[in-house]
């Protein structure tokens, strides 16, 4: 089912989109103000993050929150084919 | 605060769409499998809506969450000038 795979495939994008800007889950935490753990769990399709969340993981990874989505509507249609 | 406007912004944007639509808030919380109140409370920026519902949210207004947020995004720039 689609719906269970948009937390993880928005956990994939942040993560890639960290670690490209060379960016810890510390600093990342610390930027969202948020735990390290939440952000962990987060990247692993744990978490069902709310929107005014979003808007701060896309923040501070220089994107915008409709940018990082957009990535995940494309990822879950590339895995639908 | 940006932060405290995303969902009131949010909100107005699914109301506009979702009366442009001319559906109820009842079909409309049908359609999500949410409450109606729940509908309620989200189009008065009272709930900060998570990235599941958000799917949903935009799937039942025939667009996307990424467009969905373009709009909000769009929206609290204006309001900053």
């Amino acid at each position: 089912m689609i719906s269970n795979n948009i937390l993880k495939v928005l956990g994939e994008t942040i993560k890639q989109r960290r670690t490209t800007l060379k960016i810890s889950q510390e600093k990342y935490a610390e930027l969202c103000n948020v735990h390290r753990t939440y952000i962990s769990q987060i990247e692993r399709g744990l978490k069902n993050v709310s929107v005014k969340v979003l808007f701060s993981l896309a923040e501070n990874l220089n994107t915008t929150p409709s940018e990082l989505i957009k990535e995940v509507e494309q990822q879950l249609e590339s895995k639908k084919e």
